[in-house]
């Protein structure tokens, strides 16, 4: 019988990583072999027990898997094994009043593959075949690995109607920030990244991207003085801390959008007055919907992602604890990706 | 000489009332003769010293003021003596980053007549006359105070884009709550109120609207029973307290839009988690624009305003200080005009 193996959290900081046996693919399912998954700050709040309530433990966790058909279930039309894939990692109810008005990526009862349901971080993982998006051939499986966060940031740039010649502020630039910042830049908006982490300030200009720490005097004064005293077009919170709920007020031009992509673990304090006196527009956006997977699809193809940057770190499966460690001590690293297959 | 009476607000809850001398209307002026003029929460804040830094003391206050012409200054065209009218009581820069942009009552350097310039507490008001909406033949100018609320009314339900048959939730039941809610009921909309106030709860439930008292457990509930499970469609801040802040978003709906409209003294927390995980849409909304003064001048004049209502009370100029006392001390009043020729 055919083993692999598989990367399971089971409470508080625990990963084993163990041998199993494939699932075989039910109707409507396929089996993905795993090339290769990145590990998402979400995955980070899993291990340190922040998610535990959303688990059944021990869970196999990643939601950024690239790979290969290995197996289709009975039924799946459309695909083929061998076939280069990524996976829409979201699985809505399609009852509840989100899912009626089309909104099934917010759906009430959302469960996010790698957290409600088994994982990529395993060599084998079988999905539901109608979160399978195929791949260009040929396209590399470790940048594919990208697109489930760059498809994060597709969607957040929608939701923020960001348009060519605007000015787009990101907050914090880690993972998801620099891709929204690199995605913006691709489509033609004028970008300012703020971050802290003097790592990620070095690659972030490394990427041609102007990069301030926000720390310093003067910035919203830069922010101003660059956009003729109006502001910026669009302010995207990517910290999920209370400095960046207090700053993202400061810098919006009068009825600029917010967008919020942060994780924040509690309320904050907002400047409510301003959004009232400036007319400021807040936007919640949450992972992604059908068209910002293939949107990301086609913007990883073509290169605009600079992946031999962002990928600070390619470890075994084995190494997934150790990457995770080097996360949560604020490591010099931008993207981990796990070699699913090593 | 013709002589005429003003109240002047002078510093901390000081009104002197003085008899004055007409100001003649210079080119693109036109001089009114007022009749009403409702007092506003903002004139209340002038009042308790509140906005001391924006006015030059002493300085006639009121902004809702309603009237006849008596003069027109050089080259005004388009308006007559004895027309009646209302008027926009906001003065723009033209030349600033949003004025450019056509937000003029956004504009960064906004001037309010009746705390920047003259207002209408004086029974001979000079304003510039592209400010001035003429009203139809026969007008009730009691009534008509109330259009500049009402405009204000139009302009937040015009922020959150308010349809026919949606569910609003109205945080807040004083003057400006109150014409939200009648204002959006007479749209089409299911309306619901809260307000801790027992006086204007009763008078809210006279008037046909649904009220309920915050503080009372289950509110979340009943909204989302009344909604099939979904949540209000549009939330109104219109308290501009914490617990406001609170409850705006426990209550929206999945991709629900919450319009800020209460004035925050000081920054609140706010659940920036549920804004990301529901996708909530935030919009602030100030004073109003040309069309949302064209459309109160005609709801108005269509008798869906119930005035015999909401006006609790007209007082001659000389109790303006009376009537900004009943205000500050939560008096049984929902809104109070100052009749200026009395």
């Amino acid at each position: 019988m055919v083993t692999m193996k598989a990367a399971y959290y089971g409470g508080s900081r625990q990963i084993d990583i163990r041998a199993c046996v494939p699932v075989t693919p039910g109707p409507g399912q396929v089996r993905v072999q795993v090339s290769h998954c990145g590990i998402c700050g979400t995955d980070l709040h899993v291990y340190l027990g922040d998610l535990d309530h959303r688990l059944r433990l021990p869970e196999v966790i990643g939601h950024e898997g690239s790979g290969t058909i290995a197996e289709l279930g009975p039924g799946v039309e459309g695909l083929a094994v061998g076939q280069p894939v990524v996976v829409m990692p979201i699985i809505s109810c399609g009852q509840c009043p989100a899912c009626v008005a089309g909104d099934y990526h917010v759906c009430h009862q959302l469960k996010v593959i790698g957290i409600e349901a088994p994982g990529a971080m395993q060599s084998s993982w079988t999905v539901p075949a109608h979160l399978v998006f195929p791949l260009p051939a040929g396209m590399d499986l470790q940048q594919a690995a990208l697109i489930e966060p760059v498809a994060v940031a597709c969607h957040d740039i929608r939701a923020g109607a960001l348009q060519t010649g605007e000015y787009a502020l990101v907050l914090g630039g880690g993972p998801i920030g620099a891709l929204i910042a690199i995605v913006a830049k691709h489509k033609g908006a004028r970008v300012l990244v703020t971050e802290i982490n003097p790592f990620r300030i070095a690659m972030l200009r490394r990427l041609g991207l102007e990069v301030l720490d926000p720390r310093q005097p003067g910035w919203v004064e830069r922010i101003m003085e660059e956009t003729g005293g109006a502001g910026a077009d669009v302010v995207f919170e990517v910290t999920g801390v209370a400095a960046g709920a207090e700053m993202m007020t400061k810098a919006a031009k009068v009825r600029g959008r917010i967008v919020i992509v942060g994780v924040f673990a509690k309320p904050a304090p907002v400047d409510i007055y301003k959004i009232f006196a400036r007319e400021l527009q807040l936007f919640g956006a949450r992972v992604y919907q059908r068209e910002d997977f293939s949107e990301a699809i086609a913007i990883v193809h073509s290169g605009a992602i600079p992946g031999h940057e962002l990928i600070t770190n390619v470890l075994p499966l084995e190494q997934l604890r150790y990457g995770l460690d080097q996360m949560a001590t604020g490591g010099d690293v931008m993207k981990i990706l796990i070699d699913c297959q090593a």
